[in-house]
């Protein structure tokens, strides 16, 4: 992609022109040249003028006119489409088991991803050759390179000031409190990097094309080996005054607290997370080598796998029910590994809910598989890119102001 | 207050001008004729034969012209007051312990109130009685007449429906539940009545004029015989989908739900209610005669007050973190009579919450007594009674639409 290099002084008008015919094609997805003319009240020269420069800059391209355009007399009229590969994102999960890595071009369509098996206990510089490794390999399957990246989102466990872009408290993942990743993730890319936990990141990723796309308010629990929830208020991500609204794994539901256990898991996570099904399961006589194998037994109606799963059922209903007490949500939705097991969960959590709840949410299990996080980094990013993408022509020209 | 009785057709704009004008002197609470003619847009004549309107009809007085007049040439100009009596609201907080009923002028100032302890076990309609004599007494202390109140706003536990005005499931007041509240009162009185939960209407009055009108995401716990709590989410009312947000009564903390007591409480409410303490202090040796004189003991540092205080403190923790896990907010406002204990209540609910809180809100008590739910209907009230004032002359100009 060729870097944009204009003149100076009197050229202010046109690289202004740009923005606002490029942002015109944008809103539009498609687009003829009168109708620029019509959306921005310029000139048709100026317009025409303008998509040479968009064009020989890589942000548009002619594309076949739609099948409406009937034949005609005369050349047909130019059919101009924003290119959504002119610079791409990336959306980042890192959590304490797995890197995973997301590009996305500027329409949001992932055109390639990578992920690594983490183990827990690292060091957040061995995390973050990790986090750079998975990028290289995702970006080279494209193939795109870094200064092509728009912007980047990361999506990470625990509490997090998304203003300065720091984890403030992670303590499920040893060396990551207290840690400025959003800087530390700039000093290797040159573009702006967000952060969000990594939960309400994937309740954004539901609001954009999972389940909750139709209600206001709304509950995402991720169940796995962790469990943390988010909470949309009124279709807003509410984050809370410390920026740990949510925060269920931390629940304390018994009369002595139980803080944070060994493994850096909170008591309520502890207590329903995949691995304590697992040692369930086989106390009661299973031999499933894994939490995966338990849960796909208790979906196929295995009674030890199902007792095991309806145990924890009972537990995170417990944690749930003040929490919807809390908020009032219409819809919770069950995301993360534990949905391997299916309609038992819903109708487990049904059950143990409907004895402690005044008021039932709709539940539903998620639709969106393992990269959830991913997808709602990608969607963080594509905002701050959208911006990025305009200040190209308007940030040159405000460089270079009218004599 | 005469009723506005204007003639037909050609007055309708006459009618418009008059809104137009006292919607002027309303925002600006007082105003010169030459002011008013800047912010309405009218002529001088019209805004004059407006303001005589308004007069005649007893929206608006002259009154005397601020000291920033200093003595000078001619005929002082004239400035001009919305008369916040020319009609009154009435917030009412209906419980199962006592009808109190505030009447308040159009600036929100309480000018009289009223109270009714009423027993427990009570029908609907005798309840429904009682809450008229106390309006009724409320009202004559003024003396204000019943076709003067503008609005009424009533608050009531429970989940209510504000749309229709009915209280949809009340658990602590017999004969409540499934009661189209907002229906009784109309017939009884012909203007608007909106009905509110109790402790979302405290919260509200909270925002208005108590402790919390400076956090964005807040909740205030009323903690008396019973127990409730309101949300505000960025500094508006969260009610949830089913207006069922913030029932902590109804929290079960325990593996085994406990259900609705047989006094109608809920499992938290019955466990940390006003006469839990009493029969906690009785079982320790105190013989306080009340729970108010129990909770007077404990903020003088009476040693078997305390404990049965703390205890509830305790019990009352575990819910709120859980309220706080999943809402974060940067404040916790404590009401309702658990107050006559004073900091003691604060020093024990951080004491409990700290053990179980990954981040910590900050906690006070309510600096407003035993009418926060009156403030608060009062509040919701004038909003409704705000919209009927220019009605006066809207709607009437309406009805005799130009020629």
């Amino acid at each position: 992609m060729t870097q944009t290099g204009h003149g100076s002084g009197p050229q202010v008008l046109r690289l202004m022109n740009c923005a606002a015919v490029l942002g015109a094609i944008r809103a539009a997805g498609t687009a003829r040249v009168t109708e620029l003319v019509r959306a921005t009240g310029l000139s048709r020269p100026t317009v025409t003028a303008a998509v040479s420069t968009l064009m020989a800059d890589g942000w548009v391209e002619e594309t076949e006119a739609p099948e409406i355009d009937a034949p005609r007399m005369g050349r047909p009229a130019r059919v101009l489409r924003f290119r959504a590969d002119a610079r791409h994102v990336l959306g980042i999960d890192v959590g304490p088991h797995k890197v995973y890595c997301a590009v996305a071009d500027l329409s949001g369509t992932v055109v390639a991803h990578a992920r690594h098996d983490v183990t827990a206990a690292r060091t957040h510089a061995e995390l973050l050759d990790q986090v750079e490794t998975t990028m290289r390999q995702a970006l080279a399957a494209v193939p795109v390179a870094l200064p092509d990246i728009a912007a980047v989102g990361i999506g990470t466990p625990g509490i997090v000031d998304d203003q300065r872009g720091a984890v403030v408290q992670a303590p499920s993942v040893p060396g990551w409190s207290s840690l400025e990743l959003g800087s530390l993730i700039r000093q290797r890319l040159d573009c702006p990097v967000r952060v969000e936990n990594d939960v309400n990141l994937a309740v954004m990723a539901e609001r954009w094309n999972g389940s909750g796309s139709d209600a206001e308010n709304l509950i995402l629990v991720q169940w796995g080996a962790r469990i943390g929830a988010a909470v949309l208020v009124d279709g807003q991500l509410h984050r809370g005054a410390h920026g740990a609204a949510g925060e269920i794994g931390f629940l304390e539901l018994e009369e002595e607290p139980q803080g944070t256990q060994a493994d850096g898991l909170g008591p309520l996570e502890s207590a329903v997370g995949t691995a304590s099904i697992l040692r369930r399961a086989h106390s009661l006589g299973d031999e499933s080598p894994d939490s995966a194998a338990v849960l796909v037994a208790a979906a196929a109606g295995d009674p030890r796998a199902l007792q095991a799963v309806d145990e924890a059922c009972a537990r995170l209903a417990r944690g749930l029910a003040s929490f919807v007490s809390a908020i009032d949500p219409a819809l919770v939705v069950i995301g993360g590994s534990i949905t391997l097991a299916g309609d038992v969960i819903l109708a487990g959590l049904r059950r143990h809910l409907s004895r402690r709840a005044l008021v039932e949410p709709r539940l539903e299990l998620s639709r969106l598989g393992d990269d959830a996080v991913a997808l709602g980094a990608v969607r963080l990013a594509l905002a701050d890119a959208e911006r990025r993408l305009l200040d190209v022509y308007t940030t040159a020209a405000a460089e270079h102001p009218l004599p």
